[in-house]
């Protein structure tokens, strides 16, 4: 059954921002087959079932490659990270059971698809459950538990439980949902988790998703314990490479940059979690520049707190310009880009999605422009809707999302899933969490400091 | 006739910044009358008309203390602050015709209401049609021209211009219009428009509106000529004191800091806009520190590109921590007091607008929280809606707007505006300013360096 999505201002994302005026889009399955003038599409696809895109944008679904689900939004704010991770998060995944994770996966992936983002790549625990959320909502995602082994930290995923998952749902729902091997962070794994973790993710041919360089304290506190750079210690462990994906990277230096680049290493860049989190501004133009693969990341709910990538990109575009008091540093083209192709490129997924081309997964959303907020309507040279996407729209204008061919919200609602039951068991799940908790936060007055 | 609105989260912004759970907020007229728990409150106003706040949050409406009503939005992106003035806005200024700005601010405070601002200060041209689009949507604004008077600069607004408007506007619309006077720059006027502001915004016991060190290149610009500090040439022409707003203020230093508080001197500050054209960080937590206050503002949609004070309140606070590297910077609490109670003060109408107490203008905004963005929804140790307010929601949210006591905005739709006619009038007007104003922008080569 072929569906033909006309009369839309498509922005397709390809090599050359091609952007076309009363454009259609038709796809059949899960892919995309032809794109082009509404005129000519609806001649060529007689038949084919009509979605009618007037007045919207059509574009590809926003790529999230850093986000972790979870329930405690809003309760762990204002805090220095190291406080806020010994008193709240920490002794969190500490109690988080696997049915939290499936309703906090469940909420995180439906708050996702309902602001236009079609692929989330995802870090929490007991993600068996995250898979099981990935299937019931639609969402493409990327699963890659929080791993952890060394002491203190021990009541994390395991690198064995990780490969299980992989064996496990690897591949499962129709595709869409992919394993990776995660790591939390340098300070929660061993040596041999690293090895471990290496080892498997060649084995399996998949990819490596952990943290970097987010605090610049802890930047130089790993400079000063392993006597060279944060970027060269993940490099000398071996696990960089075309298929790892480091989150923030707010703290490396040109040298680093190179490393990176040269191993293929990619970063997930997540500008409101590191303003939020009070991390740093990483140099994404140095690293596009270099040829480092960059995509955007909402980061988790506890840190952003929403998961919506078209505020992320404004936030993108707003930090660049800010840090480097240059208002030409980064355009909003290039946002649009950080949130689509240039995240499937960080995730190597740039052959099957983020762009709208013939051959590639019908993964597009639909974005209402015919507000206040978005106007005036203008085409020709002073054309204004790129701009206005990344700078005047959010994730509320996104009326129709599909993914993999499968229409996942429609009229700003989510297909098959009960809101209002979602919300009363995510709210009672919290509760629960935090009750089970209590034991475990610690005085803030006894908390040390990190060991390296 | 009483309206009672109850069953609501009620954020008052009151000085101990009280919450009501279940509360209720009764007015009558224009003024709030009395604000409780919803069942005392449904005892005392029996017959009251009831608006069911329930899973909402019942605030105060927002103060946007910098604004310009526009029509370019998205029309002039990714420049350096001099080629974007001198290649767009200023030939837009020139050819700006009455009826244009009839329509700019009508979108404006429309697209304001929307997104849950009551109150604006607008700095914008032919100002009469400003009063017009305020009295029509119902919003409650202070108008303050582009006065400019220096060669070069002559096709702006004049201080004559301004005091007509004063004695034809002020007080108008039941109180909602109040007029100040304006002053684009201190490079756009002349030291004889400076001493007429002055003696007329005294005469007329009126506010004084200007911007202030928004670039570090105009700061040192202004530095080398004067000999002295920028807000040191604002003192010496007579400008400052506790009725005068300076936009932006990115670049004072402690000094300054003092003349403004010394002067009673109060800050609109625009961290979007800050951002956007690479302007710099105001200091605000060392401004309110020293007693100064400061509101916030969006600036206009061409420099933003939305008036969503939403948005602005989380990149006010994100832009804090970001800036110092502490997390601490700025909690959601003061950056809701900077959007409210904290503008109303910078705008001297604390005892009118700003939070929601027995006495003051019932200028109420109601924000949905019923939603995936905003859970779980915690009460108690772990109360979460004042940082989600902040850090979750959207303009979009809001789905009432009370201002002067009449609703504005009811489920998410404007009140006596075709907002249909409305868009269609707006993209016209603006194609039409593009025409007019192609003969003035000059070859972006011939751009000169500004003459302070």
């Amino acid at each position: 059954m072929k569906t033909l999505i006309v009369h839309g201002y498509v922005l397709t994302v390809d090599k050359t921002f091609t952007i076309i005026h009363d454009g259609a889009v038709c796809y059949e399955d899960s892919r995309i087959i032809d794109i082009g003038l509404t005129e000519e599409l609806l001649r060529r696809h007689d038949g084919a079932k009509i979605i009618d895109a007037s007045k919207k944008i059509v574009m590809p679904g926003l790529i999230n490659t850093h986000l972790h689900s979870g329930l405690i939004r809003g309760t762990a704010e204002d805090l220095k990270v190291w406080e806020w991770l010994a008193l709240h998060v920490d002794p969190k995944h500490k109690v988080l059971q696997p049915e939290d994770a499936y309703i906090a996966s469940k909420v995180c992936y439906s708050e996702a698809l309902l602001s236009g983002t079609t692929t989330v790549v995802d870090m929490y625990r007991h993600m068996d459950r995250c898979a099981d959320s990935a299937e019931e909502t639609g969402i493409r995602a990327v699963l890659a538990p929080y791993v952890g082994d060394r002491p203190g930290y021990d009541y994390f995923e395991k690198v064995d439980t990780n490969e299980r998952l992989y064996l496990d749902r690897h591949g499962s729902a129709d595709g869409r949902v992919n394993v990776w091997f995660g790591m939390e962070h340098l300070v929660y794994c061993s040596e041999e988790a690293f090895r471990r973790t290496a080892a498997l993710a060649e084995k399996y041919d998949t990819g490596i998703h952990t943290h970097g360089e987010e605090s610049i304290q802890m930047a130089n506190m790993i400079r000063e314990k392993y006597g060279c750079a944060p970027m060269q210690v993940f490099y000398n462990r071996g696990i960089l490479g075309p298929k790892t994906l480091i989150a923030h990277c707010c703290w490396i230096t040109p040298y680093e940059i190179e490393i990176m680049r040269s191993t293929g290493t990619s970063i997930a860049h997540c500008p409101v979690s590191n303003m939020k989190l009070a991390s740093g501004i990483c140099p994404v133009p140095a690293a596009l520049k270099a040829g480092v693969h960059v995509g955007l990341g909402s980061d988790g709910i506890k840190e952003n707190n929403n998961v919506d990538m078209f505020e992320e990109m404004k936030f993108a575009a707003l930090l660049q310009k800010l840090g480097s008091l240059d208002a030409t540093a980064m355009p909003a083209e290039e946002a649009i880009r950080l949130a689509t192709i240039y995240g499937a490129q960080a995730i190597h997924m740039e052959d099957q999605i983020g762009s709208l081309e013939v051959g590639k997964k019908a993964d597009i959303v639909l974005l209402d422009y015919n507000n206040l907020h978005m106007a005036p309507h203008l085409f020709g040279k002073y054309e204004n809707f790129v701009p206005n996407i990344v700078h005047s729209a959010n994730g509320a204008d996104v009326t129709t999302v599909i993914v993999n061919g499968k229409t996942v919200v429609e009229d700003k609602k989510l297909v098959g899933v009960d809101v209002e039951k979602l919300l009363g068991e995510y709210t009672a799940a919290t509760e629960a969490l935090i009750q089970r908790r209590e034991p475990y936060v610690p005085d803030a007055a006894s908390i040390n400091d990190v060991v390296v």
